[in-house]
């Protein structure tokens, strides 16, 4: 799955995933960003809807996570585990959200890790901006890695 | 709004909600109960996606201070300010989430804080449990809530 076309049909079979419109539109190798229209994300205020925006976030670190695993050649199951969310500021906007591995994260050793133990763990942390560029909401997360089937 | 006929009819006004099929269930005024099917809430593994988890907690938190409010007959917007979210183990069986102030959280100050300054805060737990009783994710979340208008 090392391109995004792979990824969007993965994205479109979950059904809520669809109804949000959620899609994938760019990853340079470090940052996979996703979009979803506001439209679709409404909450009683107008603007967009909490459980949207983790929504998007937490699929943007399991997106990052899928993309590294297959570029690394592993086929692994990949679960969030536990996230910190803050919500920021309202967002009129289309929902933008970008994910990356934890600056602090040694991925070549969680990929040891998962060799070893056919498990591992992985930190990413994810924003949503809006156009002038502010973030609106942040989250940190952990995705447990297990062997497939 | 001190009935759930009016709770549902503002989650319906949600385009995500609505797509996720999410409906209080009970309020006994302590817990608020919601309830979305697993049909409208799968990933790509047949079980619960994590955002619809997160949205059901969410919601159920955010619905529980809504009828809280209504209920000291305070006109506030909600907001879902930060959360700590933890997935405990897949679920492949129809959401249920109950939502409860913290059991530290002091109603009567949070109240009181918001008609001296018309703005306040509001700590909310919620959990997802299977139909054996087993708790298969939790939230701790903060609710801001300001003045309307």
């Amino acid at each position: 799955m090392t391109d995004l076309t792979a990824l969007n049909a993965l994205y479109a079979t979950m059904p809520p995933v669809a109804a949000m419109q959620i899609r994938a539109r760019d990853f340079d190798g470090e940052r996979l960003q996703l979009h979803a229209p506001l439209a679709a994300n409404l909450n009683d205020k107008g603007c967009a809807f909490g459980g949207s925006l983790v929504s998007v976030m937490t699929l943007a670190g399991w997106g990052r996570v899928v993309l590294g695993l297959d570029a690394a050649g592993i086929k692994a199951d990949v679960y969030v585990a536990d996230s910190q969310v803050r919500y920021l500021a309202p967002l009129f906007e289309d929902l933008l959200a970008n994910a990356r591995l934890a600056p602090e994260e040694d991925w070549g050793a969680v990929l040891h890790r998962f060799r070893e133990r056919g498990r591992s763990r992985v930190l990413v942390e994810a924003i949503i901006t809006d156009v002038s560029g502010k973030t609106v909401a942040t989250l940190n997360a952990r995705y447990a890695l297990l062997r497939s089937g």
